[in-house]
């Protein structure tokens, strides 16, 4: 048994693995990552799959754990290449056909519903669906067995003992599938440096009726991730039992719940939704307002109210708003903005205490390990350090440590009943998705676009006469990004720039033979050089420099 | 009295405050801001002092609290247009002249090196240094009295009974200039969110020990602020008692040990330090590095040992690398980044509890306003959420709501010695600073540089015979930061955006006269939608399109 993570580790997001028998390969997730700063322009990124597509007759499916953009967002891409079967959880397909509707690709591909318990036969596997807690409804852990095997992959999980909807993670089949022997375990890495015990969803409940108790005399605006249809839940039991009415805002948030409603995962009763455009028919401190934007995402509902800019809702002395949600890394400063606005609109801001995590802690973790008992460890779902502090949980709990596997993207565990090692290694890597181009931006486009963006672009355009090499027009100078903006400005610096660049460029023509289109890469040469170390020595900036010589 | 704050308000950084009465304005502080993510290339922002320039006559100096970046940076810029006095404290003076030497501005500056306790006259206002604690050593409490009374400005401080260096704050003096009567009191609102207090720099150096101990069989790393010279001496301290030899790397690490030492406030026995090339020469479990690059800075020494390209210094299993630090809103995924790479090469990492702010905590924000007992409150340093958080401590201490202050940069706020009021606004704002360049990078450059990065540039050029206004040469298209990369790669995607571009060029000048100059215009638009539209069309990205007409 070969197992291949094509994304996920030593990252955030894009989670995709392939497990391979004989001539059979499966793939769990499907993710997207979302750009890094540095990415500029970047809408997200979507996994290379290489080497799917090189042995796609092998690939009996995807195989799905939940419904989160890290683990299904890439799917309507990849599935252009690799159109195989897909297999999720109930609320999990809803969510991949909502994505794939966009995409147009709803009928060309082949959909499965599984239950939980349910065990699907693909190919040399079959697959087990383990019921899991998370952060949103329906999540999955996955046995995946093989003749050389069992191998549970937790997908993304925690231990809830007192879930707002369904039922408690599966903890007994877990501890079945240890008793029969579990091959390697792979498990969620993400709050592996955090010690103790994630807290029940049901925490979270709680801390919101306090809230809409202590602040019954406003209204009150709760910004989260629209995903998590049972906070979404748990705000609409609160909203019922203080007799508020429910606006929703943002249109994630909308979608969800028209997803989610249907199946049953989320109870709203009537008369409790109201459209944004009756709220002025109820008293303020009768509604309260479900929104995006938790993440200060510029865009969002919250934002745009924070703004002054959203069209049905201004925020005042009298509202009360709450992040029922924990930065991402690297959100901080956008969720400081918004906080700072709405603030200063006079709202009163809560933003602690009101979000439980949806990944397991260290204790939760220890139990998971303790259970299925596995030979080999592979943490994954997290950058290197999270699996490093999952790989010393593994330690602390007796697993030998040639026992314990960080992988990278690419790498080949193989398997068999007994033994474990890395052999060989296949192509992975980030594909960029920019508007509708997928893959055509590269790295040097976004090494590019970083030297455009800290120093700007300084263009040098002249023509010359192509039989006789000598010039016909120009050099002209403009720039874009660079300090000396519009070229219709008077500026005695750009205009010292401007004559040492004509001189260099006169000496050059006069200097080399330019006939016939020879010698065109010296005279470039020659106004970079001439530009770049004026630039330099005067303001101690290095723009960009593109000459560009017509031939006339 | 008017208190005029010209930066350091709802930001963080750039802290500056013009205290005005009668013919007398002081300054106390004259800092810089580190550049947003949005501001592309821009090196640092420092104050816009309009206000200053305009009023020469009247400024009487420059009194600095302590020796920080965000309270002296801007100095060398601010001074060439406001030369005043400069007046602080041994340290914080001695790396103002450091920073003055980088700028060839020692000789030009008037500097007054002032004494805890002394009392200074400048015009119309006498200013006292009063002793507090911060996260660097010398940092000053302002007591500033005109004819209207005393307004006393706490700079940055913490309350720390048992410092590495020096006093205590001076509690007793603050209690006595309460007793007195204070008008106002400006205080630092940085943790004015967080409750408790915050504990003593003491405390680290016990951590310290703790590792040192742990960890007696590895090299130790420690990367903190380099300007924090008591965590720096409580280092030195533990390496001593654990009989390790210490080096130190960075550039700004090496220089504030060098002003530091020779001032006796940072004390190294002899046979202490020891050159990075002479590593070598101890066991490593006897060495201990003292590193710039806690904040993940890509360019400080710890980051180019996680990189290894180090010179020096090579990490590996047998290291031990401490942040004893706080990631600074915005840093922490570079951080991550680091702490990913170190643990790659093996090292142990500890980023827990090796550090204590600087700034007070919501007791400490009581207590001074207890002693103070200022008669109206006006929360300095910090966003708007922390000024807003101390407004509501004040609220809680029985200040009045409308004798608390939340100011913003540029506003006048006038005080009697019985009643304040707003009154009018003076210009303000941030003037970016990039290479030698100072405020020549506007917003419209700005503005182009977000663009650019999002979506490149397409630059389309041709030459036309002026006085025919016929073409004679192009239409050629390059493009930087954009899909089609390279002019030299066959894409056809590019050669039909040639050929339409082609078209339109030729379709325009058919049918406009360009001759002798005119309707150049028409034809760079005719360019800029043709293009325009053909990109949004087929890829939904809108590139920033430049047309550049030579006219021969």
């Amino acid at each position: 048994m070969k197992i291949i993570p094509l994304g996920g580790l030593e990252q955030i997001g894009m989670n995709i693995t392939a497990f391979e028998y004989g001539d059979s390969i499966i793939v769990v997730d499907c993710g997207l990552a979302f750009p890094e700063d540095e990415m500029f322009g970047i809408d997200m990124v979507i996994p290379d799959v290489t080497y799917l597509e090189e042995n796609i007759d092998k690939v009996k499916g995807f195989v799905i754990t939940h419904g989160h953009e890290d683990h299904i967002g890439a799917l309507p891409y990849i599935l252009r290449s690799v159109n195989v079967p897909v297999y999720a959880t109930r609320l999990t397909m809803a969510i991949i056909e909502n994505k794939l509707e966009e995409h147009k690709q709803v009928e060309s591909t082949d959909r499965h519903v599984c239950t939980f318990g349910q065990t699907i036969e693909l190919g040399d596997f079959s697959v087990e669906f383990i019921k899991t807690n998370h952060s949103i409804v329906d999540a999955a852990a996955l046995a995946i067995t093989c003749a050389a095997g069992t191998v549970i992959h937790t997908g993304d999980f925690k231990v809830d003992y007192t879930p707002v909807f369904g039922d408690a993670i599966d903890l007994a089949r877990f501890a079945e599938l240890g008793e029969q022997g579990v091959l390697a375990l792979l498990c969620d890495s993400t709050n592996s440096e955090e010690p103790g015990f994630t807290e029940s969803e049901r925490t979270v409940g709680t801390a919101i009726d306090r809230i809409f108790e202590q602040y019954s005399g406003t209204r009150v605006i709760i910004a989260t991730f629209a995903s998590n249809v049972d906070r979404v839940q748990q705000i609409v039991n609160s909203a019922c039992k203080y007799g508020r009415k429910v606006v929703v805002e943002g249109r994630s948030m909308v979608n969800i719940i028209e997803t989610a409603e249907p199946l049953g995962c989320l109870k709203i009763p009537d008369n409790t939704l109201v459209n944004v455009d009756d709220l002025k028919l109820y008293p303020e401190a009768k509604t309260v307002i479900i929104t995006t934007g938790s993440q200060g995402e510029s865009m969002a509902a919250l934002s745009r109210m924070a703004d002054g800019t959203h069209k049905k809702v201004t925020i005042g002395p009298g509202d009360t708003v709450i992040f029922s949600s924990d930065p991402i890394p690297g959100n901080e400063k956008a969720i400081t903005g918004v906080i700072n606005k709405l603030l200063k609109k006079g709202a009163e801001v809560i933003f602690q205490d009101v979000h439980v995590s949806g990944h397991p802690k260290q204790e939760d973790v220890k139990l998971i390990y303790t259970l299925v008992r596995p030979r080999f460890a592979i943490p994954v779902h997290g950058e290197y350090r999270h699996l490093k502090a999952q790989a010393k949980i593994a330690a602390e709990l007796g697993i030998p440590s040639d026992r314990v596997f960080i992988l990278r993207n690419g790498d080949i565990l193989e398997l068999d009943g007994e033994n474990a090692r890395m052999n060989g290694h296949v192509q992975t890597g980030g594909v960029f998705v920019d508007g509708f181009s997928v893959g055509e931006v590269g790295s040097s486009v976004l090494h590019d676009r970083q030297k455009l963006a800290d120093e700007g672009i300084v263009i040098v355009s002249l023509a010359l006469y192509y039989d006789e090499g000598i010039l016909a027009a120009g050099p002209e100078m403009t720039s874009r990004g660079f300090i000396y903006e519009k070229l219709d400005e008077v500026d005695e610096n750009k205009a010292e720039a401007e004559a040492a660049l004509r001189e260099a460029v006169m000496d050059c023509i006069a200097s080399t033979d330019l006939s016939n289109g020879q010698n065109r890469n010296r005279l470039r040469n020659t106004i970079k050089d001439c530009l770049g170390s004026y630039f330099w020595k005067r303001i101690k900036r290095r723009p960009m420099i593109l000459p560009i010589i017509l031939d006339i």
